[in-house]
């Protein structure tokens, strides 16, 4: 069980070393897990001049699976595009293969009053959104900034998707719907957008192979709106890069706690990035301010997806559940009543509850 | 003052003609209001086998504003793509380069309980976006489905924006902005996209001729993820044509009556369109309960945009504030206490209270 552990920037560090604790405990118990650091992001760029270094790199191609903080930050927002930390985020996803994102929104019942939402709107629930990762307008060709016939500036970048890059991650969609609700809604813009009408007839096609999955189609106008009125009629939701990144942002929002929220980022053989589903904060960089629990909850679904440790990955989650019924709180989710506790405080929680 | 009406298809009908008795009380008191009909989408379709008729197209070009209702609907779901409803809508707007989008998300004191947000999230909310209309991935060419290099089926579809483009609506929205709060918050993906990063660096070019406005810039999913988090935060926001489809959908979500949210499309010389931002409703079309109030709504937004009647469209808009403060409520935003009327029962109350 090889992980490259990238901390990348930020409060990368410290929530990186919390999920570390975790999983050192794990190994201590029996399972063969070897961990190696690496620079991502703005990290890499100052160590090695480059947002993914080859160094990085190499590291990342030989492990089974990698576990990330997260990048960017003020110190590099003048930096040159190709320099740019998220540049090494959008790299290693494609270096490595990486097209299913899986996002999953949950509203944890002790959390509750931290949603924006009414109670009734979001209690219970549980949202899995799938987005495509290496594809979409991300990645696509022709893009840039020229001047056009008439002598003006213009700038362009191109929405594409292969039939192939659909249908797999249409499989990896309805697979995660048989698991769970077996109801899987595709977004798409098919009123305007050939690449995502497309999008829609591969939905359907594939669909053919799993009857038991009640598959709807949305535009998404209509998803965004959706998610705000009743999010609670999602169970999988499945679409392309651009609109999974604004709506897996939107959906984890409705929880308001993107704090605890992980995400996987998975090739076609199980190989997995995993990291949480918010930024580098660093506001509070260094501060022992942060929340570990996302990452925390990250190498959980690195045991589940990757190493196929399910029990693993559910003591983990169990941990991270008995530290929420205990009351401890990291400042972003702290209420009255609780117990504020530091980043590291929550490490020591969650190892002592694990 | 000449008005195109539009009827469109589901509601639209319903809904226009509530409107048009409210201009109708206006004109008999001295506006020197003319108004005819033609049609468009689906109704378009079935009169002239076209969506955007060039009978209709005729009329349009001849107004001084338009008025519609809304377009689309399930009878229609099966025409090819060249003719269908929502082909009308995208078709008049480039036609009458009506590229300025303004979608105000307000919440009215009294449907305070209609918000799937906590009240204090949302009291008071008052934002007003622009969107983008006649440019962006809607229109890029090149775009379509074909076979790539490797024999596959591939779709793809072109973003882009051209200086002028991005010029002009940066120009419409700092001047509302100027109107209203003096912020305005640019909503790009400039880490990702290069048409972005333009459209970012042109509003902080366009930016120094509005020194009084103070200009922000957020990512889009971070966008998507503040308009639950804290909407209260913004004033005005400008976007592109997909994001702006995208977050205006879900800003007039957060109010939780779309119902009453009208929206005014412009051209450079304030010639506009102007149409409830709500759908065609085809589950409640043609039963007399449809919410007319944003149609309603968007013929004071006429009046005061493209006729500069500042004193009638307070008129209207007064009307409308009164008929909720008697408790007039329409099936969509009804709650116990009030007295639920039909489309045309409330059209009877604005047509009292004007
Ligand atoms: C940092 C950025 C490039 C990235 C993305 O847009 O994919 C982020 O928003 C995410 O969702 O992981
Ligand atoms: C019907 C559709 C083409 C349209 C759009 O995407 O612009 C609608 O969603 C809107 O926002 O007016």
């Amino acid at each position: 069980m090889k992980i490259a552990v990238l901390p990348g920037d930020g409060i990368g560090p410290e929530i990186i070393a919390q999920a570390q604790r975790v999983l050192e405990v794990l190994r201590s118990d029996g399972l063969p897990i070897e961990m190696e650091q690496a620079p991502l992001g703005g990290a890499g760029y100052d160590e090695f001049g480059h947002p993914y270094p080859s160094f990085t790199q190499n590291l990342c191609r030989d492990a089974d699976a990698v576990l990330l903080g997260a990048v960017g930050g003020p110190a590099y927002d003048n930096l040159d595009r190709p320099l740019r930390p998220e540049r090494g985020l959008l790299a290693i996803r494609k270096d490595l293969n990486l097209f299913a994102n899986l996002r999953p929104a949950i509203l944890y019942p002790e959390l509750a009053n931290a949603s924006t939402l009414k109670p009734e709107v979001v209690s219970g629930l549980d949202i899995m959104i799938v987005r495509e990762l290496t594809g979409d307008i991300y990645f696509g060709q022709p893009r840039g900034i020229a001047v056009n016939e008439l002598g003006e500036r213009e700038a362009y970048n191109t929405m594409r998707y292969s039939e192939g890059e659909i249908r797999r991650i249409a499989h990896v969609a309805f697979g995660i719907a048989m698991k769970r609700g077996k109801k899987l809604c595709s977004v798409d813009k098919a009123n305007v957008l050939e690449t995502t009408e497309f999008w829609k007839e591969i939905m359907i096609d594939v669909a053919r192979e799993y009857p038991q999955v009640e598959l709807s189609h949305m535009y998404v106008d209509n998803a965004a709106m959706q998610l705000v009125r009743n999010p609670k009629q999602f169970d999988v939701m499945v679409t392309g890069n651009i609109f999974g990144d604004i709506l897996s942002d939107e959906a984890s929002m409705l929880t308001g706690s993107i704090g605890m929220l992980p995400s996987a980022s998975l090739d076609q053989n199980n190989k997995g990035l995993y990291e949480p589903s918010h930024g580098s904060a660093p506001d509070i960089a260094g501060k022992d301010l942060a929340n570990p629990l996302a990452t925390i909850l990250s190498a959980a679904m690195m045991l589940r997806y990757t190493f196929n440790q399910e029990a693993a990955a559910q003591r983990v989650e169990s941990a991270v559940k008995t530290v929420l019924a205990q009351g401890y709180r990291t400042a972003d989710i702290f209420e009255a009543g609780c117990e504020k506790v530091s980043c590291s405080g929550m490490g020591d929680a969650v190892v002592a509850a694990l």
